[in-house]
């Protein structure tokens, strides 16, 4: 009964099929290592605003249009 | 001074008066089970869409069209 | 298919059975208010020592010793 | 490599150079007390309406109201 | 530049090979499904005692005991 | 009323000198960039092992023993 949070940047358009990838294969990959069951597996995935996500001290709309 | 963060999916409407009896419901239960101080407890909720959340590797979206 | 974390300070000594009441209430509440399916709700408890735990810029930790 | 989630009312508007000072603000904190890299430290913020956030048992959006 | 927190229930032995296997499958797969960085990618793991987990309003000790 | 969380990996050791320093810092950098009020802002500190925290795809334990 695992639960996955994953945290990506809003950027570019993330589908529902890639969402569902997602949600299948942190689901497998714990079912994998640990034998988890995978009925009570949940996981989330949360979008955050570039303006609202930074790394190394600097936000990634920053970042992005740096061009890096 | 409990935090308590609640996730549930973005489905129907859920009214600021729902929302407000969980608020007022979660910190009355660490108030009765832990003696916890009202006034210094928070609680956040969070609305996760329905492409967003998976249970048993399917996201909530896919469950729903199925009926169940 | 709700899912709570509750965060408390670690202090005293919460037991099992005080754990219980805390999942089982947070698991009503959600189906009272929301009309959740309890079965796939979801609830963890983070226990957190007071040198980790800050209110006013000040950790619960020295809060405690001025008999707060 | 340190992570902070920083969670505030969605209330007034928050601009994009707050957040910047946010998130430099943070990673900077880390590297002075802990000598914490800032390349790899993340910072996250998540805005969360004045209905989903409590104090005290009651919503922000009834605190603000009554001028509090 | 993803973040992933997985959450899993303390029991048994959770071996550091296991781990090290979640946080590069994890890494790959954000890596594999949207393209994301794997250098930037941060993913940690929290083990939860099994009184401190519930589910369906039953903390995880009590439902290990009864052999499910 | 912000909700600050900081993980950092538990290496070395971190007093509860810095801890204060932490919660402090934090607490006055939502004060001094957007005028949140001290008197209710909450700061956690989460200290991860370092066969639990992974970058690269790779856990920190494997990194500090390549000196990095």
């Amino acid at each position: 009964m695992p639960y996955v949070n994953i945290k990506i940047t809003r950027e570019g358009e993330v589908t529902a099929e890639q969402k569902r990838r997602l949600i299948e294969g942190a689901t497998n990959l714990l079912h994998d290592v640990l034998g988890k069951n995978k009925a009570t597996t949940v996981v989330t995935i949360d979008e955050v605003d570039t303006d609202n996500w930074g790394i190394g001290g600097v936000p990634v709309t920053e970042i992005r249009k740096k061009g890096k």
